[in-house]
């Protein structure tokens, strides 16, 4: 049974493996102030382009999102995501379990643009209401669409007018950067938005995420928050290392390119079988309406989600690519594919 | 520069490496649903010598604590701990940050017993004060004492005479476990307290800790609390993996037997250079009197925290030893020590 | 000018005045242990034909629902309402920053049914999201409809096959009982529902919520929440003077029976003008639809919210009656509508 | 029976009464936005001597602190009192359930000095530790001890050095400002603290506590909090109208002269009786220790706290005196005391 469900499948690059194995026997201070993990930090300061922003470094996703958002609004703050944003669906409550609110936008593709927000902004008007104070968004979304550097530029623009805090959840950020319909790099990440994160957990490390503070005024005391939230890894070298590998060169973009590469072959092969997707994701995610009885079959040999019913007789379906994945398995599942097609 | 200033500080024992190694390309489910997690839990319950215990892998202690503590009590209800407790002092008001008082007792050996947790009951009486629910204690404490059978029997009634429930920090419980002077084993924690954890991160893991609920009334939707905490890793093999490596024979101990083998080596030969200490410990951390000028020369070479001045030219110092403490290492820092009161 | 804003424009009935500068002078016991407020509470229990339900009195809504909902919901479970529910639109995220999550509900009505809730049991199906577990309506709704005692009855069972409390807001709830189209009575709520409130402060009192727990399991230690919410009144007896007499007759609804008429006599003179409503309202707020320029030649003369623009030239407002609206005023008012209609 | 149990005990004084009764019918707008409250903010803004103040008017105490440290105070930060203020000892957690930890200073006479205060800060020194932020003070003391203005003067200097809040809750600011010992005036707290309240519910009015942040830097977006809290009175004139007949004259001050006065004869009977105090009170609370025969004695005929065992056969109780307690009952009560005594 091979597993499309998520890029969190396998274990870690095997470079990383190795430069845990080599600094195995060190001895390091704890929590993050080991020479590892500051040589990452210097290395992806320099990707970003910028010498002043404060990064620091976490085992998890939710635990990023929570601590962050915690961290820069008062009580009375609420963030604002578009309805698929993993905090509002897929953290358990775990903002409003720090005491906030998050304000649900509905769109279609995942992505937040200016105008999607001014009514959110519009309808709030006194202290009857919380206040919305920030933008969350992922990149790419939670459906696979990315962010052109325009919109990102408008959202950039529109948050700065309405002092909203701007902040990326970049759980496939190497993906999304990656993409072939991408216009993007890291440094413009970091002149456009207050705050966004790295993601390693879904791109070939064994866990961590690497938030980058961009703005001033939401730096002071953040480790105090990172322990807070239980956060603060106690052999946090483990993080350095891994950052430190992923981007003393170009094997983090490398491993995303993986991701999108099968994903792009799934997706040619898909379509030349004649079926259609449920929406256009240009990143290591995609969602192909299939057969019900297809999709049986096909589960029998191949673990996915099945994300929703379209109709009475089709689903669509989750297929994600990931670093490790090999065009052999993705081939393999493309000849399933046909062949239980073709016997329908 | 040799460290003593944690049992954090290398990475970890070779066989979790191998194990880790070994698994590392293989595909598992995320979240802690994988076959190494579910062996791992098979293992340790048998060792606790209970089928009916529920276990659940975090990755580090005040995690483990704030989600513990935020699940079992209700928002009106508080924590109970010694003066010395590592949620009192150490964990940056985590346990207050979801919305529960710690109520501190001030011990002089870091043990809570009865007849300090009654007085505390006592002066609780009404709906203006929180209502003590939960004892915590560690065993070890933080300033290394352990409890006894009989000392955590007593504790143990006295919880249940009195609806508390007794959750046991075992950030260092392997040391605990394996002191000359402990007469306990993991089957009597079992028995004897609702809730406890055997720590890995300071006892030979990269990362880890095993949560053991014992009373059902405190199992339902655990893991809900511990998404919600940012706490469920996704690729919650890597936990697995590490405490099946650490039980499937005595490793966990060995590991355990080591630290607190260097230990009392230095305190056996600390002793013999004439040096008394703050507080009896029988784990894996000890508290030398030194004088401020010894102390001075020997952090030239080693690292470790100087706990508190006790006089105008003393002061004692916090020694830990670990899983990866060489004898070799505690015997230069004896010479070290020797030549330097010498020369004073 | 005079106010259609709300249902707390004026002070209080004579008669609670009467009962408090009675009492003034007297020594009480605080905090809600006096005689007045034990009294209220068994009169109260009578009406609502148990002797076993608890009631305990707060000054506001928003502090009695989230006082409510943080006592009876553990950390990872959410509350559902409406749409437009108070706690989700009006308590500037009250609920959330006691840590729990409100799932809105798109309903066109302001009412919930079994199969509006339904869905969003089914979507919540494991720990990475929160576990639904109160169903949270008004009575009357924010938008002035009423529930069937029918309806009630079914809520009642799916909540009870569900395992979720039912807990009404009974803000205005003397409105809906009193309302010509109601069909029930507070005992059918003792019965029907986990926990609701009878509102004091848009109902003639000061101020004062007297909220009901039927459900045993929800009783234990409540007035701990009530004390930690700083709910908890010093001069409880302020509270418990006030429902005595408005449960030692009638009075509680000859206000509730005021307001109606007051709003039926609105409803039916708009209509006669031609005009027609925003939605069926059958308590005291309605909302007639009307021309822009009308609206802003009654705003010279008269206060009341614009509730939201319905097309180019027309918009809904919102005219909320009261205890002690006189049908005067409602005269005096329907007579500039038509006028200001005559002259349009 | 005759209650000295506390200061809160009867309704409010006549002239409060009166003004209530005279609006009763008036329609004002709600929450706080109606010229009662309006004209009451001016007129304390005048006796304070700063036009540029926030006032905020509450319905009680526990109400106002955690609001206030809530909307103060960022999440890892920490609140300081002394071990009997309010905050850490009668208010059921509720700082703490607002996601603050507050840290507890042993002294003796209630009082919180630089000297006190300056060992907390000291031990607070990294990220492992919450962040000491604001010192909580309130004049008087729960033993009824006040703070001299040079005291204060020198608690400013120290948190402003320090980067403290400094927040007086002034429950009882009525009686210290009115004592033979004070020599501060209102003013002097607008100059020295960054936020204090001034009580009304302990000095004659039904209820209301008026907020007044003196600190430009904590004004921001305060109502938010105030709602969010569910501390927003609807009929927000009922504090509004009380504390503008507090104000408008020397009412306010009037009410505390008595209660002072009723203690200041307690103590001088008490003391000729033959007894002592367990502490110096020159405020409305008397502590004298009486035999515990006596004590039974006195409580067959008034009501009273038994505050702490002194030795085996006598105690320390409370005796409360407020703005209505006659002279009349107080002499009574020393009647009784002298007749049990002589019998005992």
């Amino acid at each position: 049974m091979y597993s499309f469900k998520n890029d969190y499948s396998e274990g870690t690059h095997e470079r990383i493996l190795k430069a845990l194995i080599e600094s195995n026997l060190e001895q390091t201070e704890g929590y993050g102030e080991d020479v590892y993990t500051q040589k990452a930090i210097e290395l992806m300061k320099e990707r970003i382009g910028r010498s002043d922003v404060d990064i620091h470094l976490f085992v998890g996703g939710t635990q990023t999102n929570l601590t962050v958002i915690s961290a820069f609004l008062r009580p009375h703050e609420a963030a604002i995501a578009a309805n698929t944003g993993h905090i509002l669906v897929h953290e358990t409550g775990a903002i409003e379990a720090t005491g906030h609110k998050v304000i649900s936008i509905k769109v279609n593709d995942g992505k937040l643009r200016p105008e999607d927000i001014k009514p959110a902004l519009d309808a709030h008007t006194d202290e009857h209401m919380v206040k919305p104070k920030m933008v969350y968004i992922s990149n790419p979304t939670e459906i696979g669409s990315i962010y052109s550097k325009n919109e990102l530029e408008l959202l950039s623009k529109f948050c700065r007018e309405n002092k909203l805090i701007l902040y990326v959840d970049g759980a496939r950020l190497g993906s999304a950067l990656c993409s072939e319909e991408n216009d993007m790099e890291l440094s413009d990440l970091g002149k456009l938005v207050d705050a966004f994160y790295i993601g390693g957990t879904k791109n070939g490390a064994l866990m961590g995420e690497a938030l980058v503070i961009c703005n001033d005024s939401l730096k002071e005391d953040f480790r105090f928050h990172i322990k807070q939230k239980g956060a603060l890894l106690a052999k946090g070298r483990l993080l350095g290392i891994q950052f430190l590998e992923l981007f003393k060169d170009d094997l983090y973009f490398d491993l995303a390119r993986n991701a999108n590469a099968m994903a792009n072959l799934l997706k040619k092969e898909i379509t030349a079988a004649g079926y259609k997707f449920l929406t256009h994701s240009p990143s290591n995610q995609v969602f192909p309406i299939l057969p019900d009885k297809l999709i049986e079959k096909l589960q029998a040999e191949y673990s996915f989600y099945i994300w929703e019913k379209v109709d009475e007789y089709n689903s669509a379906v989750r297929l994600v690519t990931s670093w490790a994945t090999k065009e052999e398995e993705v081939l393999g599942f493309i000849e399933n594919l046909k062949k239980f097609t073709v016997n329908k």
